[in-house]
């Protein structure tokens, strides 16, 4: 089959933190261009003139590399270094310079101009709440542990493999938010109940489930030709514990489709949980 | 003690998506202006008329309630909705509508103008990647296994509650890096080597060390009062951590005073490490 011919473009992500700003923005922006390709660069800690001198010629080189003027997503905070930048034969889209005056302006007064602010360890506090959530999150994965649950912010069900641990970790992570999580397995479907430890944590509870397709190929993955892993099984988890979560009122949604960021910030929303980091 | 009075105003991250970006974005700026207090607002999934006027009576009641006009920072794409928001009396930042425009113009192409794609499931590849990745940190967790770790991208070490799974996890989850971590314990030290099973991963090790004081603090939370936990002992840990990996010539950082975001781009910029998603 021939591909398409596509341009190869460089994208650079440059920054005096740890450029993750920059990138998500830069991301963001690009996935509103769909079937281009570009080589993605990031540069993070330009944090002096002489790492700003290397970036300019960093993306030089990659301009005549391919033939195409490459594209640069910034959030340098230094005048200088931003205006280095500006030298370049480049498409120049700079967050700081385009936003902040008129921040300052509707404040009323002047940007700190301080470097690797955004996603530094402004907030030890912050850190904090993250660890424990973390520590918190890893200790109540897959039901290992009803001690504490109380303490949790909300506990994820759903059949195993649903997608509960990585949206767990995503949570405390990104929110420090602490989230259980609890599987619900065949068992819970014969006794027609919610596993007894969750019965009084009902209103933190949030569902995740998926299609039987999907399911069946993550669990072929792990345990292959299994009674675990066979449609036939998935199919009837899946019905079992969509009904189960009917019945006691469990809000739940379909993640077959979804992001785990997506899934995060619909839970979120749904259960009406804050991030609890700045 | 009397606080300073500040006056607090309210932001709104808007967004047809899940936010992540006009929050982050949000934040990256707001970190510039210190001692101001806001009330931060998410509102995601703006993706209907209906949904963008309930979000402008938002912005307008808070504005009223604050006595101070709303920041918004969005990231609208439907030209409806991000009109209406500039209907409130607030200061508007969007994202879109100030850089879509250079864009089209230099890809010589139109934005797709696609709600939702930033942080959606564009690709299941990806998705698939970072499940991946969060699987095998989670089973090379504090060196739980030495199993297929010839398959890890990076393996942290350091001693006890230094930070390597936090670090891990993150780097799992975001970037779809495989971070197997491994701690450094008092037999290490006293057999004057690196753990047997890390031998053949050299070049793939990377360390976190940290302050005895922040350590002594951390290890108290978990074991107050032990051996573990007290200030001589991890002073003596981490100073026979910090000769061991001179002396392996394992590189590594201190993470005391820095993020999980900054100790992750630090990393993978020390191992040469690029993210496995796009």
């Amino acid at each position: 089959m021939n591909m398409p011919t596509s341009v190869m473009r460089t994208v650079f992500f440059v920054s005096d933190g740890t450029g993750i700003t920059a990138e998500t923005l830069g991301h963001s922006l690009l996935s509103q261009f769909e079937g281009t390709h570009y080589r993605q660069v990031r540069v993070p800690f330009v944090d002096s003139p002489e790492k700003a001198r290397d970036c300019v010629q960093r993306i030089q080189e990659a301009g005549q590399r391919d033939g195409l003027r490459p594209i640069v997503v910034s959030t340098l905070v230094s005048a200088a270094a931003a205006e280095a930048l500006l030298e370049t034969d480049a498409l120049v889209l700079n967050l700081f310079a385009t936003f902040i005056e008129p921040l300052e302006q509707e404040l009323g007064c002047k940007a700190s101009r301080t470097i690797g602010q955004s996603h530094g360890r402004a907030n030890s506090e912050d850190y904090a709440a993250r660890i424990e959530a973390v520590n918190f999150t890893l200790a109540h994965d897959d039901g290992v542990s009803d001690v504490d649950l109380d303490k949790s912010d909300v506990i994820l069900v759903g059949v195993s493999r649903s997608g509960k641990t990585p949206t767990s970790l995503y949570l405390a992570l990104q929110f420090g938010i602490k989230a259980a999580n609890y599987p619900l397995i065949p068992e819970d479907f014969e006794r027609n109940r919610l596993p007894g430890a969750l019965a009084p944590h009902r209103h933190k509870l949030f569902g995740l489930s998926i299609s039987p397709d999907r399911l069946t190929q993550i669990r072929q993955e792990r345990r292959p030709d299994s009674r675990y892993a066979a449609l036939e099984n998935c199919r009837w988890e899946i019905d079992q514990a969509q009904k189960l979560m009917r019945r006691e009122g469990v809000r739940w949604l379909d993640s077959t489709t979804k992001s785990i960021e997506e899934i995060a910030a619909t839970l979120m929303q749904t259960v009406k949980l804050d991030r609890h980091t700045f």
